[in-house]
């Protein structure tokens, strides 16, 4: 089997290397049920949406001659980067699971572009429809590069794929008409939204072409001089309040600085500049210890999409976007790749069972943008917020959730000279670093983990399994499994036989999880975590009369896993705990000297957060006050 | 003494009657310290602000003939609104400490305004100079009956003031321009910014003009039937989501509604239509109890300025905009002439001592906007809050602080039949209700009022006391005084002596306040208050080394008040508690299911919140965690 690399393929410097995007198979567990969805449900919808959101249709305006029909553009300025992404998914599926229709959609919408390309290379529908006097007039706030970069992403994805040959040249002479502009031409201007960073990155890994890791890297180099003009937003809004190697805490709009950073790392990776990843791992402690839901999720203002200040994790008001949730993995990822450690690739499976897979129906074809760690029961502002919807004006998340599981095979292993390092858990198949390996478990569900090593490495040869912090005592072969400092238990033999297996036993005990004392928000209060997963409470699994509103945990209660198929959920393990109802009086001003309150006592019941909103769109909170 | 009417005059069926603006001297305490700083300090800078802000150079652009020179428009299009608020600061101001140049400030106003005014009467800057195309054609972010409003309040309260005469025909010909048209003329639109309506009543009052009235009864009538278009911030922000009798709670932008409300209670106190009352009161019932801070403020969110959900009250991000504190009060006053209930009183005193006093610093000349219940110590998002400034881009509070300081003496007491109530306690002479009273108390640091009648009514006379919800053992001249359902303990006399004196003794015990179980961004704190007054820790109070982010209320710590005179703040009555300093180290994930934390004993001070921000910036915090 030829390997196809996947997302983020650094051709030096990393600690680690990734492993192709199809070396490692998923075949159970919830990861293999979102891409199971992802093909069969999300795909298809997103396929559709390209022509019902206008994404299409605007770049057929924008390549049609005199006298051929056309309407008004639809939708953002940042439309096209829509089909990027969907592009981008499709080229990642059809290594996974092919479908003949992908190779066509991607053949198609490549007609589209090129007959939409600029003979100068210059490409961007809202641009060329609506404004063409504007072009690059306004880069804090036009997304023009924002929207190349998904465009370079697609086309990396696609030509690693090998489908849709035509892609890669429209992406190239975009890319070179930046270079022309941008770093040949003089003109110092700034994406107001990073991400054309990481992507020019990748082609650059892709195509060895070097003026595009140029570009990459004076567009970080200049960030935080006020070469980007204030959008009204403010100068932290897009990063551009202080130079990146300066900045010490992660800033306004939470997805532009997350996969900045990616970029940063990406940026380092290729050039070695030590000062780059440096920053990006001050900011990233920072981030989290201060700036980090439970849940993985970032952003804590719906007020600019913000991160908010230290320690300010509003539950009901998180913004924890989607596609935020999305760049934390990809800078996570990269950060991994570039020092070896688990700490990141512990950040990577929080978000990816909580603040990610939340974003996603049960079904496949609703989805979250704002992903709240609490819904209230009566909500009036907010009543079009907590339940997914099937697409969205500003619809930037669905296709970047369907391009990240499609292409999730490839989080799971690196390799290195000495072996191979297993950083996500999932019953499947794996192939690299010279061995064939069989994982079967039912994480996260229960916490067993058996590799079998079905083709042997020749000579020595080490496997590292990540032990998750979460998991409190590990064994491996009945054997106590203390991780190393960078949170890696490895096995090393000098000679593996076919056969060979290795157990891994996670510690699933239910925990109780206290928020550091200055979270102001949840103060006074718990979330239940069972291995990776953070529970909520929600409505429609409370007994009669008990509002999630008024639940809280009773002291000294333990959780108790109960393992249940639900209607419309699927399979999962649900959390028992004993709960009271508070009850107090409503009227006057809700403050009092000595407040009156009664309890009951009842049985609360938990359910794994990125199961919610699969039933009634009723309360939950993931933080529960303790009694 | 003639009679001075001031804000807010039924002309009918108000069970209790204002007394006259000036009716009220206040000689002593925090309210007469504020009206000598608004004299003295304030005021002056409004004026200076007339020009440099351009809301004067706007309207001498819109009435500039040919030839003469102009610039162009300077700030929002509300621009006019301020000079509005400020010529009605300058009348209140004339009756209470008369200076030679307010009369001749209004008189030049009065004149730039003429001369701008079109001879249809059509008034407002803005749309005169930059979109003469546009007028009346996009109310839901124009304004222009916004304008209009604040134009018509200040009309009314020059011709009450009897200075400037030029003010009142100048406002009646664009209020009888807005007759023709959103009256008479069947144009249905509604301006987005509630605040016309309660305007147009005052203006009906003062000058018996029948349409005035039906106009502001017109637009109330129709709000909540779709006929403002969405300005992109949805139905809810311009209250146009429910028809006013059927909305049950507060939404969406905060000053809005209770503009919009205050324009309810005055139509109902006119018009007697008494399903406006019951709306009005159902709403201020659900607001009190699930939406108002302890401060009084109102406004939960940055986003839409907006109330935000029931219990959504988080502190670090509390708008609770200088301009709602206001807008409540205006609303609760007539709330309290129509209905007579001391409780619209209470949340007067509490707004006024708390959210409204703290939005102007010690010296007169700085201000803010928004007022939140937290400011951590090392801000980054928000470097800018927590700092009152000099003025804004959007000045609306400035001039609205002003108007409100300066007529404060007519919020003191009302009068009925029966005799006079007294709502407000501040030393000075209250003259009404046929009799003449000396008030002496050092309120709201000692709860002692003494009240010496020093001209008696004849025969059978009445004085209530509105005996605070704060008060939980309150004594008139050494009996126990407990209110009536209405809040007011009543002393009825056949026949009062010249020098009858009552005493009446406020219970000033500091109370830990804790707040219902549903305020989530609060749990497991509580905050200080003592009399009207809420308290705060203000990094500067703390010993050394004693962060307020880590200060915890130690358990069974009682509050003790220490009078005290501070450089920059004034006199006070700090509260001194002891306390401990929580240590919890930094790093990794913000979650563990057994923190590490330690503490130290310490005595903390807390400060009225009002007087916060009048020294080094720090943190402050008003709800404090229980240890």
């Amino acid at each position: 089997m030829q390997q196809i690399p996947g997302p983020a393929v650094p051709s030096s410097r990393a600690v680690l290397r990734p492993i192709g995007v199809n070396d490692a198979v998923i075949t159970g567990g919830p990861l293999a049920r979102w891409q199971e969805i992802n093909h069969e449900a999300s795909i298809p919808l997103g396929l559709e949406q390209m022509e019902r959101s206008g994404a299409l249709p605007n770049l057929r305006r924008a390549g049609a001659r005199a006298g051929e029909g056309d309407g008004p553009f639809q939708g953002y300025r940042f439309q096209d980067s829509d089909l990027y992404k969907q592009l981008e998914a499709v080229a990642w599926e059809h290594v996974r699971a092919p479908e003949p229709g992908y190779a066509a959609f991607i053949e198609q919408a490549s007609a589209v572009l090129a007959r939409a390309q600029r003979p100068d290379g210059y490409l961007n529908s809202h641009y060329q429809v609506v404004k063409p006097d504007k072009i690059y007039a306004e880069l804090e706030y036009s997304h023009e590069m924002y929207c190349a970069g998904h465009l370079f992403q697609a086309a990396v994805a696609a030509a690693r794929a090998g489908v849709g040959d035509s892609l890669l040249p429209i992406a190239r002479r975009l890319a070179d008409h930046l270079v022309e502009v941008f770093l040949t031409g003089g003109n110092d201007g700034i994406d107001g939204h990073a991400e054309v960073e990481t992507a020019l990155v990748e082609l650059y890994r892709l195509t060895g072409e070097g003026t595009y890791l140029d570009l990459a890297a004076k567009l970080i180099d200049n960030r935080g001089k006020g070469l980007i003009p204030d959008s009204g937003m403010g100068m932290l809004y897009a990063q551009d309040h202080l130079p990146v190697r300066e900045a010490d805490t992660p800033v306004g709009h939470a997805v532009r600085q997350l996969y900045l950073d990616a970029g940063v790392v990406d940026v380092y990776l290729e050039t070695g500049d030590e000062s780059l990843l440096e920053c990006s791992v001050r900011r990233w402690e920072d981030m989290v210890a201060t700036k980090t839901y439970i849940t993985g999720g970032h952003g804590s203002r719906h007020d600019g999409e913000a991160f908010g200040e230290r320690y300010e994790l509003p539950s009901d008001r998180a913004y924890s976007e989607s596609c935020a949730a999305i760049a934390s993995i990809h800078w996570n990822w990269r950060l991994l790749l570039a020092t070896g450690h688990g700490r990141y690739a512990d950040l990577i499976e929080r978000t990816l069972y909580n603040a990610f897979a939340a974003s996603t129906s049960a079904g496949g074809t609703r989805f979250f943008y704002v992903n709240p760690l609490q819904r209230r029961n009566d909500l009036v502002e907010d009543a079009y917020l907590g339940r997914r919807r099937e697409w969205f004006a500003c619809a930037c998340c669905p296709p970047n959730i369907m391009r990240l599981v499609a292409s999730l095979g490839g989080y799971l292993a690196t390799e290195t000279a000495a072996g191979l390092q297993l950083h996500q858990y999932a019953a499947g198949r794996i192939e690299a670093a010279g061995a064939r390996l069989r994982v079967e478990t039912d994480f996260p569900w229960d916490g067993v983990v058996r590799i079998t090593v079905e083709e042997a490495p020749a000579g020595d040869w080490e496997l590292a399994l990540r032990i998750p912090s979460w998991s409190e005592s590990t064994y491996v072969d009945d054997g106590p499994a203390r991780a190393g400092e960078d949170g890696y238990f490895r096995i090393r033999r000098s000679a593996w036989r076919a056969g060979d297996t290795v157990e891994l036993r996670l510690d699933m005990t239910p925990r109780l999880m206290r928020p550091h004392h200055r979270i102001d928000a949840v103060r006074g209060s718990a979330a239940l975590q069972r291995g990776p997963l953070v529970y909520c409470f929600e409505q429609a699994d409370q007994p009669e009369g008990a509002e999630v509103d008024d639940l809280a945990i009773a002291p000294g209660a333990v959780p108790r896993p109960v393992a249940r198929e639900i209607d419309g959920v699927g399979r999962t393990v649900l959390l028992e705990i004993g709960a009271v109802v508070v009850n107090q009086p409503r009227g006057g001003l809700p403050y009092a000297g000595t407040p009156l309150a009664t309890s009951t006592s009842v049985t609360a019941t938990a359910i794994p957060y990125f199961q919610w909103d699969n039933r009634d769109g009723g309360a939950m909170r993931v933080w529960i006050p303790l009694a």
